[in-house]
């Protein structure tokens, strides 16, 4: 929805009696071609997720665009999603991992200056409880991301496979954990346009599905986890 | 910030060498008199909370009302509060209950018709195994709510302190579970505008700070649980 | 594996080409008679189970019994251990809510007496958020327990299947939680043969194997959910 | 307990005026001189840890020792417990590693070979998601072993301080979880002695608190987080 916007990613069936994985393209179109109706911008947990704009729902009514405008090869935009996806996703985990840390530092500061029944929340065993769990867990999550960088650079993508899926899951996972507790220390503050928890909350959250939703990773993870102790691997 | 509102009912100190539950009063404040200027609308998770109108956060610059304008007993405030406390957090928990059979009902009724790689949501073991939990648990917060219920009726507030704590708490973290996972079944609509479930979400998680945050309920029913145990209870 | 036992009841195939729920019979074994060997003792998680003698591996070699010591009808043992089933479940609901309040108990006690780095554990933030939380979880637990007997009563074994599926997964999950909270309150102590925690531990895990695996209730229970949503009901 | 053990390491008072730190002393105990009264062998969830031969109570009565037997200096004994208990906790993190990995073989070994309702449990998609957790909390744990090893070897124990309680927690809760739900693909057998599944799971458990309980863990780890966002540290 960003004014800036100008062209369209579309990527479409182009031929439908293709391989499973050889039967879309993507194409450019620009958006002041005729035919191409933006009908609304669609919401993310109440906010429009203006970083970039928004997200549009489009409609494309007999939409052509010169065979330039192709993205890679006929028939190859699974392929460009694919090469596109694992830096995506761990672009993703990077700026969970930013955003916990984020929020871990608003809860701590907070709970030195606010003083419920008399004492800090900084001295209170159940917040303290929830500060070492935030940091095992920040912790964890950024070890795992450092290895996902690392064989993405050294084996490659599809080398990355089982980790990529493994911190698709775990990041969004984490995050929403830190900002939850965060809020909480914050009381109604937490939840109120006053901080940014509120915004990343619902960011972290989106993240458990945008990209793939946490189950098709798991799947995808848990049939390659499982295939290596079949005799002869199959499936 | 309803338009239809047209008092503001405010809870200040008129009492600061008196008793901690003798220190508060309440009066009546209508919004036209001079003084009192609505600063602008808070925001719930980027919702404005909006079937009442919504949060504003307002400045009363020397207003005045006359006497007749007290709520109850001077310096009475607190038990004021307290009496419209109980009836409000079962209320709550009764509207949460609705929201998550209703979370409940979209994400069964669309894991009927959704056939992500091939077969319907409905037939998928991870969606069963929710739908179970999400049943166990929905039951369990109803029967306590009506027990709750049950004991505010026949023994009193006071009396039915500890389930009414027990519900603040458990009501909430139900329905946020329920609706979180009805969310994920529906995908990037889930969070949209185009189902309830993301405001109801956010209605959701505000509950387990509004009537006060989980943690202050948690220590409440702790503290006369552990006195049962001591010999002579004090504290 | 009890001296006291003297017979043994055995459910075998006695029709395997009948319908799936016909199929089998059950035989009162005495345990004397040629051919009945008792191999072995099994162990519950490092216990034998002693409550009732433990559980023993039978070899039956050419074992024959006269025709009355069926129990039942011929091809009805399906519908005998159906019978037992659902009071079964229930009664080891009702034990493992009475060792959650024997833990619950036991946590309280030792937390008034306790002083580890000079306050008593009863006075310290987490563990008053565990004396909560397990209070919340005993009580919703007892009421699920108590609306399925009086379902039992009142509409039957069938009408309460529901119920009684949610009990078996609810009961041992919440015993579990309360005792393992219980144990870590008691050190080492704890998990030693000076309390009635380590055991009543292991019953508790048990019980989300015993009567049926978890998964199998949940998916029993989840199924006659959904099919609630379905225009024309099926499965 | 072990016939093969002959001295006992005993750390006791030796100067109650002192320093909190320096008032205790750890002597070397032939179990063979007057005075050594072994009690009795406790257990640890019915097994007698027998690894190593078992815990003993063991009564200490008029014993006396040469100066000599003393270990390290006088007044010296938490500086010799602590200097042990780095390398002992992360010893224990890397073996219940071990133990995961061993109990994720066996839970996938399994599901490929039984078929409960004539579907392989490897088939089914609640043991595919537990399979995909599994791995990715293994993983994490492992990393973070592998970073806090790193440290110890560079800046030494006390620059590792919140890495080493970290992994104190967080490896027990991870191999406990994960042996768990080897137990639960397993049935029954998980819990008998035909797999070493429940004796792990009891090791696992046990660390949660020997060495130190996760709460004194998370506290210290909390403590060190909170301070670094004083503006003039403290406590």
């Amino acid at each position: 929805m960003s004014p800036r916007c100008k062209v369209a990613i579309v990527m479409g069936k182009s031929d439908e009696g293709g391989e499973p994985h050889r039967q879309q393209s993507m194409v450019v179109v620009p958006l002041e071609i005729p035919g191409v109706i933006v009908q609304r911008s669609t919401s993310v947990f109440g906010y429009d997720d203006s970083g970039h704009g928004g997200h549009a729902e489009i409609v494309y009514r007999n939409v052509r665009v010169p065979r330039e405008n192709l993205l890679g090869e006929l028939h190859g935009g699974f392929a460009v999603a694919q090469a596109r996806l694992g830096p995506g996703r761990i672009h993703h985990a990077m700026r969970l991992i930013g955003m916990a840390e984020r929020a871990f530092e608003l809860m701590c500061q907070r709970s030195l200056v606010r003083f419920p029944f008399g004492r800090a929340i900084a001295e209170q065993g159940v917040f303290r409880d929830w500060v070492a769990d935030a940091r095992i867990r920040i912790e964890q999550v950024r070890l795992l991301v450092l290895k996902t960088a690392w064989l993405m650079d050294t084996v490659g993508n599809r080398g990355a496979a089982t980790e990529i899926s493994a911190i698709k899951v775990a990041a969004p996972a984490m995050a929403t954990w830190v900002i939850d507790h965060a809020i909480q220390v914050h009381g109604g503050m937490g939840f109120s346009q006053d901080t940014p928890l509120a915004e990343m909350y619902e960011q972290a959250r989106m993240l458990r599905i945008a990209d793939g939703p946490d189950e098709v990773h798991k799947m995808a993870l848990a049939r390659r986890e499982i295939n290596r102790f079949r005799v002869a691997p199959t499936t």
